[in-house]
């Protein structure tokens, strides 16, 4: 499903990391960082509602807005019950709606979200997820004391919260097109290698994209994908090639990619992932470059892998889910 | 946030049950029952992604649409990583987006669609949601191997799925408004005491939309709450008294009460729960009577707890939404 809009507008955004985002090449760019996982809470879980709570709060400051300016907060997460969303739209009082698209969540919230701005429905609204390291290894894979080995086609969930304001009000990034993805199943099951389970239904959401609006690859100046990895990156380019006949050439990467310095941070394996990485990578590194001008049309492709722990134990096999945006500088 | 819509409507509708379901007094208005809850599944949680396919099969079948002709589908289910949506919606291939509002999703499904369908973004789209009592049980409290003795202010999860059709196709029933919730928090801790947990949410929500759209309790002909049950039922009636003045009168009820037969069903304690309930009501019960005139103008009030096992264990309030719509039999 590919439709365009008339007048929506990303205004402002804001990110928060953690040590591992600090450390990578894009930490500089990010607003506010905490030194330690437990960015002084008791818990991980608590530090995730904190680091989205501090993202909502620095976009609703650099957009010089009161929490009762906004329409309407959207936000997703990894927590299961999406408890950091809710738990930190608590303070802000703002009409809320939960969303889940695992690591496609963040572009789940901008389509709805510039979907209802446009449709007129409201005037503005903030678009937040988070994911958290910790919280995530604890809650789908194995306790984190144990320090069990990895393979190299592991990513490591990414740590923060990231705000996105978009309304009605021009701004210098325009909310162009959409396509919402279909839920895709590649047989995979091995939660050790999303990136092979996402590649294809970002291929699948790239591909109806471009048909949808009559496009080539050359028509965005970078097409954006995540959270691949390493690896889901060589085979969304392979499929891509053979699925389609479509070289995604020198315009494509992927955002798993970008958030850490693979070569220095080894424990980060095949990259970042979560519903955080490609909000952050777009939001600190790619939104900036929209709004100089030095980008001038963008495809964010968010990818989601959909299964949980039981299901797994179930030998069901992991799906996966894809969302794309367009989005336009504005001279 | 509360706002209106020109052209939407709700044109058919499915609920597929299990056997408690069946032998409640809505029990022959569901189109489809399994006498056991396993739904001739291997696991509980199959059972869920089973029901909720029946029950998007049997809408479009109503509705005489193939999958294809679908433009959106939204779901939303209880189970971690909102596993039986997901898994549900590969089988048909339509573009979907998965939310969370707990046991309110299927109202916050029904205003995203409506929002996307009037503001012309999509032409019709398919919402959909699913409980489990099994799975929930398994999830949220304990093995249900024990046993475990529960208070009479808890509530059981209903079992089954639901789906709507909407479109902007003039149907026999109308979207007319309605109004997006906040989280709420009356620093409640009581998982077993959901009643006290979503009450003032409802009570906020209902208070926002009449006063929003300039009307009193009696412009409804039905204000229907869930999933409260015996016991929220009666805080929100004195919530409402107390808090805002106001009398919800003759004309409302809560689905977690209508559900179940609570004098022949004891095992239900104080009524139904769970994401199926309201929707189920409203869909098997209430649409029916909007269809055939009997009821003019209703206001369907979904309510959901938002906390997860994790925050109850680290001593965190249960914090509660509640979205509204409200639908108009159309001559």
């Amino acid at each position: 499903m590919t439709y365009t809009y008339d007048d929506v507008y990303i205004n402002n955004y804001a990110t928060v990391g953690g040590p591992y985002e600090k450390d990578g090449p894009i930490g500089p760019s990010i607003d506010k960082v905490y030194t330690n996982l437990y960015a002084d809470e008791k818990t991980w879980e608590q530090a995730e509602v904190k680091m989205l709570s501090d993202s909502i709060d620095l976009v609703l400051r650099k957009s010089k807005k009161n929490a009762s300016d906004i329409n309407l907060l959207i936000s997703g997460d990894l927590l299961n019950q999406v408890t950091a969303s809710s738990y930190a739209a608590l303070s802000f009082n703002i009409p809320f709606f939960g969303i889940y698209g695992a690591c496609s969540s963040s572009v789940e919230g901008m389509i709805l979200m510039s979907s209802l701005i446009d449709g007129k429905k409201i005037k503005n609204g903030i678009v937040s997820v988070s994911s958290h390291n910790m919280s995530s290894e604890k809650q789908f894979r194995n306790p984190t004391e144990y320090g069990a080995p990895k393979p190299s086609t592991a990513t490591f969930t990414s740590t923060g919260g990231a705000s996105v304001y978009l309304s009605n009000q021009k701004g210098k990034i325009k909310v162009e097109s959409s396509t919402i993805g279909k839920v895709v199943d590649m047989n995979q099951t091995d939660p050790f290698n999303m990136g092979a389970v996402m590649a294809a239904a970002a291929g699948d959401t790239i591909y109806r994209h471009l048909q949808d609006m009559k496009r080539t690859v050359d028509d965005y100046d970078l097409i954006l994908t995540g959270d691949l990895g390493v690896y889901g990156r060589e085979i969304l380019i392979d499929y891509m090639h053979q699925e389609y006949g479509i070289d995604l050439g020198k315009n494509y990467d992927d955002s798993g990619t970008m958030l850490y310095d693979l070569k220095k941070q080894e424990e980060v394996l095949a990259g970042a992932s979560g519903p955080l990485c490609i909000a952050m990578v777009s939001f600190a590194n790619v939104f900036p470059k929209l709004e100089k001008g030095k980008l001038k049309r963008v495809l964010l492709v968010a990818t989601g892998a959909l299964f949980s722990p039981t299901f797994v134990y179930q030998h069901k096999p992991i799906y996966s889910i894809s969302h794309a945006i367009s989005l336009e500088a504005i001279r």
